[in-house]
């Protein structure tokens, strides 16, 4: 932190290191103790004058911020509170930042449970679904179909190089929905059986683009040449507000041995000893052995090949979710919590 | 064989049961068997008759195409000596059918070779080739690219759930070709590096769809969404003369474990003893735990995804394919092993 | 109505009857009857509580709202005037429930004719426009521009089973409008002719696609083909709020008989009664004669083969009509007459 | 005929008559009728030259042709005989003529059971085939089908304005299959329930474009928006010729009471007498009163909506019929009965 | 100006004539004067009763507005500035007037370089950006791209007929960006080495369009072909609000000698004297020589060969542009200036 | 030539010679001149074997070839020549040479009328034809049309870089056609008015790829996408059957300066002196002022885009078009004229 800078009450910094230990981790998790540190810091601040809570606030939002800056969820929550703060008085102020906070976190709470029920409407009665990896927002919307009574089966693909698809496939099978798995490769030739495809998302652009689990665009092409609709569900915290002012999303790049095993390696290679990767982190690997493997976590998906996303707000052509973005985050290209 | 049968001759019976019992195994070399086997028996026959000789003929194709009905390579080494069969003469015929196998035989030795310096004229200095599955037709057409010193680099499929991508990637690791390794579910985000996807065919059919590994057809379609040229390199023997007269090619379904170890199975349904599948062959099995797994071996690509069919006898747009076909191994829907 | 539930003044009850009992019928003329209703109530309370008062305005819209909760303009009246119930007295919720009532009521009178101005402005002097079923709505559009100077000709669809092109192609004569009537097969032959298609719709979803007469859906992917674009004319009361939560159209099946006659049906099942369908009102017919007659009222069309939505509050692309969806009636799940 | 022309056998001029009388009509009936007059021709001739002969058999030809020479059919048969006179002596020349006659009609006999089992072949247990209009070439593929044991369901197109859907109906009620009846505007949405559209053709164009009944191209176009191949069948009398050397099929114009009948123009027209299209035969027509009526007979649907177009010599991807077409009728632009 | 209206400010005046004479010219110039000119009447206003002072500002815009009616700018900045006059006195009408038109000359003054560094997230390192035309707001993302040191590469197109391309290209190279040029038609050729397509704007509409220079569209159409992404980078000022009421963009003719000079005329025709052309103004022109050029200025691009617009507000996808449109500038179809 | 081969007779040696410096030129002008070389050999040689006569007729062809190796009607005519000489003493090859030379000459005279007549049948009274660059094949459709009372309207595209539009504008003002004339630019725009999209070829590729003036293939993309038919005129010595055997088209770089003048290049530069071009040829030139500049003469439009290739052999869909080049020019990878 900078010298100078405001100082923020104890519980915001031992908020951001917990996120920045990873103690406190999953997009929703990150965001609710995100809300709960500035209502916190509104609760216990001892500014004396309304100026000076304000910088108080922003420090602590920084400070929330600066610990995972590329996790989508955390500016989210931080901006939500902040564009609530409103009043002449500290006293007003404190209370609209609590309640602001408190309503973030009741939304929140409350959100893929409503999630669930809108993406449910679109679900009729003896329809199959097809699932890549394991979203628990789209998994929402099945089991909240399946509680009030609507017969499903699933077409669920196992999502290499991770096999998310066997968590989907099991949580399926808890709910006794018949469970048809197959390869990524088959998804073509099962698109004829299916009446959705179901996938959750990383997070939204707001050109409408959905980042999500590798393999989710080409199935949407897929599914638009095969004529099955294809549903986003995710809740408003997995919208990307940087997307407004243009920024792409960074696509992470993870670890080769997901793909390809040592031996694995060794027996393409022909090398005695497949040490090629050794240490080098989760990137794309370009060892001298001139054998790359790369092993992107998610892809990007145009608007274009998405028939509805479904959030807590309600479901939304993808071209239209820049509207709610707007609504919820603002549009400033400024971040709140600078000065 | 039905009794009253002309005899054949013992090396026909012997070619018969090696292609029976998959001594003899892979699409041109069971193709070259038959094609020597028939010239065999030509050579030997001691039919004092054409038609003697004709009936002798025919049963000996008829018993070497009666051991594997569904490959496509043995019948249309049948029919295509059967079609050169000329003569009014025992000893015409014998010779006829003779050189009719020789010319067979020799197509065939060279074909691959034929095949991958046509396909090699597409590519030019530079090219990115995506590939999906192992296909030696495929390779024949890179291998003659780089022997006339052209530079190409490859992004290989791993092609879930054999994963013969590993094979591919070896074999251009062997002549030197930079790899980059992917996952299927990665296809579509590397397309846009790109420049020609390359695959083989199981069979082609008389509509200009292609049958080739799964996952063939989803490429495909994302290749053409992409603007990227999509070549399938097959020899002739594998275009499938049935499909002429509407007959679809049967997809083969394989092996679930291929897909889902006993393991993995047991830790979805929850199951103590995972062993639903048992003793029930290759095909998808619905075992009363709801988990049903589909494995097949191939899809069906249509041809208004393929911008090229690379055959050794030139390269054709995938709806011209019937012409060559009907060139080949004529028209009729009759057998031509049939009395 | 529940016991308990406070009391609705006389006119509530007698034009919630009048709608039950399709006295009141019609789009615009049910919401109309609603929105004033609504008026009357606040008008009349005896509340003397703000409490009260709005209890008493929400078992009145209930109430109403219960006499046809398929009816999409209904809930929309109701919903759009207590959106605008404001005030802390009772004087203060009595006033602005009967300005919003009546400031509802004057754009629906207008909604029209707006509507119509605006549609026009799409259409140039020497246009040929298509049309599909019978919407006064999307009159009103050829209307205006009629009205303004513009000379028009119009393909007419007859619209099978209902033959509702006859009325659309009668109206337009009156207006001395050169009509080519056309069979619903013709279609894409005439859309070579063709500048614009214009239909109305029955309702507008969230995720932009539209609900109209049976074959609208087939026409609107012709156009696209075709090059010709699509216009829809549909008043804001169209707009089909619970699309938001994710509810999809219910397609109404009619009675077999307005596709094939009992005299028809006898001829093609050969039976010498054709009672199969007696009794058995409007829903699609399984008899066991194996004839089975669909007749739906309706089809949906996706956004993407929309190019306009014309309201009386202006033009809007398809992606974005749940931007003033959300506007006009609000985002919440809940409906507003619910405790 | 021309003074100092060959004279032809009776039984020519009286064939000639009788399609020219349409007491022979049908494209089969027609084109066996033809190719016997052109045997009888051959048979009976007194010509001593095989000149002399030539110009006589032409001269048959051209009086046949002269008949009828929009039908296609019956060129294809001239055509198709002519093709293979062949012979140095008036014997040679006789004998191939009416072998070559002979081929035709027996090939003609059999055409469309051949086509039929080519089309079932196609076809799968289980599957749901969606019609329009009346084609006893498209027929014959479902008859094959269900007489190898494929279960099969049709939705069956009432195919406006003459509902020859009704007649395919009863045709397959007859059959036993399961027919669901819909308005050709709800074609789009039973869509999703078909496995294939099957259709026949009234011909078929070099450039692979199907000629149609009205509604046909509209259907294609929907099919493949859906992911439903589309099948057309027509035996090769069906093939024309004259498109090679780019004419146009030429689409008849029907009776517009088959679209609307008088009382329904007088309601439209408020006419007290709508007698405007008394007497001015088949085409549309523009009377005064500013409705105009237009019914034509056939669309064509251009060949990248079919997936195959099944003929008794096999199946073909559109593109590739005109080699068949070469084939069976030749290339020359002359009329071979031409001088 | 009407006899009986209020009397503006000669500043206001003054403005008029200057944007009239076209000495204030371009889009931001005309709005900056615009706003400025309002202010100044406010600020100046001699009126005594809010009502007056009211009276007299809508008499300004409308004398500005009158100037250039076509300039979508201008009345932009006018209904930008009245949507923010507010106020019970005359004083605060006053003050909100100016500080309304303060505020929108800051933010126009900021827009270019705003909507810059928007579009400039957009690109990567590397990339290469096909332009047509010569766009300020398109450069402006270069230029912020290449400030933060991203290193692009530009494909210019030279842009028939006034070749623009040419001004594009020299300041590109001026800020030393790799550039090659292009003929219009090696568009697509050179589509498969871009990974941009980027072009400013004359203007959008409510429905997405986005009418630019002619060749846009063509260009978008091939881009998404090839798999480009279209990004339009315009300042808010460039949308449309006249087209929220359905209203087309007019699209200007230009003189046909940008595309054919006299001599070319003469060559083509064989005319003498090639003068048909003489003193008929800027429209396209027929000629009784048979030979008509026709030059429009703009075409229109439909939103769905858009991937983004880029506005100092943020990018949208172009089907929510109306969002934006309808905050910024209002609903009402009456124009503010309007009594 | 190579010590040691046969010698050819002097008029082969003269018009190789005539063909390399020019004298002789145009597609058709060389292939009959290369016909008629050919026959001469044949006429005047002095061979007293078969073989040697075969061999002195290759040298002749290889002799020719030699000359023009890329232009692709004179490996054609050669080809075509040698594919019919047949016999087996010196007399019948001599004779078999000459008349299938003098054959080849024939159809190449007639090919162009015949193929005019051809595509004339695809027009109707009325159409309005798009023209792109200038092509003989193209204008003999429109000739032969106007010449049958036809009546037709062109839309003429300029055709930068070398404005060959404006010679064909001249050949139909001389034939009485009303012509517009537009920048390439506006191409798309017009495509709404027109019903044929009329273009040449340089060649046709085996994969029914048509290689035409660059603007093409990005016209054809448009075109598709309006719903505006694209007829390609060739006679068939425009087939390239080197593509058969998977050759790409070289595809020629022409001249910068018919893109940019040295003036215009200063100006863009910034360059005192714009010499950089000077003295390299006609290809791109890369320049170290950082303006490269690409003027290729033609490219590719893939056969999705053509939906008829117009030849004197008859029209055929383009993915048909390999099965006449086979017929025309036989399969072989190896040139007829090598030993």
């Amino acid at each position: 932190m900078v010298t100078g800078e405001p100082s923020v009450v104890p519980a915001v910094e031992s908020t951001a290191e917990d996120i920045s230990e990873m103690r406190i981790r999953g997009a929703a998790t990150i965001a609710d103790a995100a809300a709960a540190a500035l209502a916190t810091q509104a609760d216990r601040s001892a500014a004396d004058t309304p100026a000076a809570f304000r910088r108080e606030l922003r420090t602590a939002a920084r400070t929330l911020y600066e610990t995972r800056p590329t996790a989508v969820s955390l500016p989210n929550a931080l901006r939500y509170v902040l564009r609530g703060v409103d009043g002449d008085t500290v006293a007003a102020l404190r209370t609209s930042t609590i309640e602001r906070a408190e309503s973030f976190q009741r939304d929140l709470a409350a959100a893929q449970d409503t999630l669930g029920e809108i993406g449910a409407n679109r679900l009729r009665d003896g329809d199959v679904v097809m699932t890549h990896c394991h979203s628990t927002d789209a998994l929402s919307c099945l089991e909240a179909a399946l509680e009030s009574g609507t017969e499903l089966e699933a077409i669920v693909k196992e999502t290499r190089p991770r096999k998310q698809g066997h968590i989907t496939a099991r949580q399926l099978r808890e709910w006794d929905v018949p469970v048809t798995l197959i390869a990524d490769n088959a998804a073509r030739r099962y698109l004829d059986r299916a009446d959705h495809v179901l996938v959750g998302a990383d997070s939204i652009a707001a050109d409408g683009s959905v980042v999500n689990k590798i393999g989710t665009s080409g199935l949407a092409v897929n599914a638009r040449e095969r004529g099955v609709p294809v549903m986003v569900a995710a809740q408003t915290i997995k919208l990307h507000p940087d997307t407004m002012t243009g920024h792409t999303v960074e696509i992470e790049m993870r670890d080769e041995r997901e793909l390809l095993s040592d031996e694995e390696r060794a027996s393409i290679t022909g090398a005695a000893d497949a040490d090629g990767a050794d240490g080098d982190g989760p990137d794309a690997v370009a060892t001298d052995d001139g054998l790359r493997v790369e092993n992107p976590a998610f892809d990007v998906t145009p608007p274009r090949y998405v028939d509805a996303i479904v959030t807590e707000r309600g479901q939304f052509p993808p071209e239209s979710i820049v509207t709610l973005m707007r609504e919820l985050f603002g549009e400033t290209t400024d971040e709140p919590w600078e000065t």
